[in-house]
């Protein structure tokens, strides 16, 4: 049992005693079998499983694209898939891309996303529906030509309607697009509406150099430098990718206490570049992992995305030493948590905490010997070995979500139908559009 | 259907028809129903997967070692995790390694594998009794220190007793561990018992700058160059990683012919350096792909490293239409078949080759949607969002060996049980050599 407490280890074996929707010991099975208040709980034997918190997803979108727009580079693929895929969206088709990404993420082991999406009243009642945390966050655009996108007026109904729903694991934040696709009126905007609701910021920067020419081009710094301009970032504010950043603005990063959400996948497939989170780590940056969406990894895997995190940081460094795997299980679940705000909450297994819980099959020859003590290999496993398939059981909040590897209350045929329903409505959509 | 019959097209939907071991028509599916040698034959009906070569991966070694020796840079893990490892080694614990490698390859829809490892007459067995493709090259080592590697005389008793069996699915290479390892003269035997045997050549090279340095000292050249000094380069030659080759080393690989295996994850992982693949393949050089072994990796599922493979290239060359699906597909197939030599009997389908065929799921929602017609999808759902997870079917020689995503003819639970207590003696043995 990985705790992912702070401490890099493990229990082997371990033992997770949960009430209702709370952790209550943690510990060395014969300890939590002694506590008196694990006299007559229900027994789920976990013995050759690994069992870790939930993973969180700290940026991706909803969508249905997956793997139609492949081998472009990041602005033509914007401008010639994605933009056109935005206009002929509707919300239930919207809907139905959360209801897909969502049971997606629970099937691999990922308990908490932060999706940045459009008409997320559907998502927030998908997310309610499924169990899962979310945090949702409408993509926010004003600038012209990006009418098809949300608006701080949207934002704002779904913070009044769904913000803290169920139990508070359905969150909204207010997102905005991408600093060149918004007006310093609107990131103002989103900052001031940020604290009346006291809740979150996201947005998605420097991915590309082309970004950083034209931040420095139109408002003569470079994006990160800019968003510190127009009052956006802080604490509760978190960028996806980071790619480009330059000394100062990783300075600027950690000194606003501003969270990275390190795309690895999407930055490779992107061909955008590696992300310096060595750099980042050193001067104290929280960081998070996301996937990004389907459309730029293909995947919502958790286990695939540590991965690809920690070899693109040992080939990027020619350090095999960095991207050490207690790294990467800590960025996807205690540090991710932190980056979302939710570590209070949940991202390790410690008493006081929800029993946001999954557990991992060994018995698969992929990860085939599983030793114990001084050879002990399970968190090299889940790094390198593991995938989202190998996920069993999932429970948030206590309650069930996936179990024997199939979600519990919806079911993967109904799910798959419905998003390659809408699917080819989106694309037909799409081709009327075109034509 | 995925031919890989060098047109890049898929046949949706597509049919192949095989009597006996043979392939003997591929076509849309009407066209192969209407063919008179179709009437009676048993249908295996793959509709909603995709049906595809089997795959080559053209490096690995059997192992055990899993997990256990991570965040290390190269030549320090060699010393203090490989080396003992292999001063512990019995070829019962090494016959049980390939076990493990072998199955863990069927299952991941690998029907053929190039295997440098040790006391390989238990990999014979073991890749006879399976029913896969495997090329088995023994480390062969003779400079000080390294005298527990196999031996030229070793090697010529596994190419007389082995080479050639099962029908030509068990062949013997020649394999010299290194550069480093190997002296001059034991370079020269290896060349002259492959041309004996009319066999082939494996080995490592330039995976490391500190090789580099090494060789232009000792030898006044750098690897590829000392290679082809020894004599050792050529079209029945292949050579895995080449990592740090320069434009004379590339130029020399596709001048004499030589193949290489390219290893991203192993690159990665052990912090290497990106190959220069697009700088190979310009000059022509036959690229296959290899997973390397379960310590560098750590699994030998080719779809994963397919989708390494492609995203490393686009991050690397900052190209987003670098390492095009396609590319991927061909590498661990049509093109792996040539880099082993055995493009003639497999590596796509067409007619007159072996039907070596697998079938992998698109039901899954990381699979989700399968579009067809002009957003086809399908090759890059392989490449960036399948695993060897999603395998259902593998034939090799038209016989099945994984049929349902469960090996046929041997249990996982048994060969787990095996590859764990061969492990755990494994480590018990170098515990006891460390004392």
């Amino acid at each position: 049992m990985f705790p992912l407490d702070g401490t890099r280890r493990a229990l082997d074996p371990g033992s997770v005693l949960v009430e209702g929707s709370e952790i209550v010991a943690v510990g060395p099975v014969d300890a939590v079998d002694a506590d008196p208040r694990a006299a007559g709980a229900e027994v789920h034997d976990a013995s050759g499983r690994a069992v870790l918190p939930g993973l969180h997803n700290c940026h991706l979108h909803s969508g249905l694209l997956r793997g139609t727009a492949e081998s472009k580079a990041l602005w033509e693929w914007l401008r010639d898939y994605v933009d056109p895929a935005h206009r002929a969206l509707t919300p239930e088709i919207a809907e139905t891309a959360s209801l897909l990404a969502y049971t997606e993420s629970l099937l691999a082991g990922t308990t908490s996303v932060m999706d940045m999406w459009r008409h997320m009243g559907g998502s927030a009642r998908v997310a309610e529906r499924l169990g899962l945390r979310a945090t949702l966050v409408p993509y926010v655009a004003d600038m012209p030509g990006y009418d098809y996108f949300e608006t701080l007026a949207t934002n704002r109904e779904l913070l009044e309607e769904h913000h803290g729903r169920a139990d508070g694991r359905v969150r909204a934040w207010v997102g905005i697009e991408h600093l060149l696709y918004c007006s310093e009126e609107a990131c103002r905007g989103a900052a001031a509406m940020v604290e009346e609701f006291d809740t979150g910021l996201h947005t998605h920067s420097s991915e590309t150099t082309y970004e950083v020419e034209q931040s420095l081009e139109r408002f003569g710094r470079r994006p990160i430098a800019e968003f510190e301009h127009r009052g956006m970032l802080g604490p509760r504010s978190v960028v996806a990718h980071c790619v480009w950043v330059d000394d100062d603005e990783i300075e600027i990063l950690a000194r606003t206490g501003t969270g990275v959400a390190h795309c690895p996948c999407s930055n490779m497939k992107l061909a955008s570049g590696p992300a310096p989170v060595a750099a980042l780590r050193a001067a104290g940056v929280r960081l998070g992992i996301g996937s990004d969406g389907e459309k730029e990894n293909n995947t919502l895997d958790l286990f695939d995305e540590m991965k690809f995190a920690s070899l693109l940081e040992k080939v990027t460094t020619l350090d095999a030493t960095a991207g050490d795997p207690w790294d990467m299980l800590e960025m996807a679940t205690s540090d991710g948590a932190r980056v979302l705000g939710l570590d209070a909450v949940t991202g390790s297994l410690v008493p006081g905490k929800r029993a946001d819980v999954i557990t991992v099959a060994l018995d698969g020859l992929h990860t085939t010997p599983v030793l114990h003590g001084r050879d002990f290999n399970v968190a090299a496993h889940l790094v390198f070995s593991s995938s989202g398939h190998d996920v069993r059981d999932v429970w948030v909040d206590g309650r069930p979500l996936v179990a024997d590897g199939a979600p519990v209350g919806v079911s993967v045929a109904e799910v798959r139908a419905k998003a390659q329903a809408a699917a080819e409505e989106l694309f037909e959509r799409r081709a009327a559009l075109d034509s």
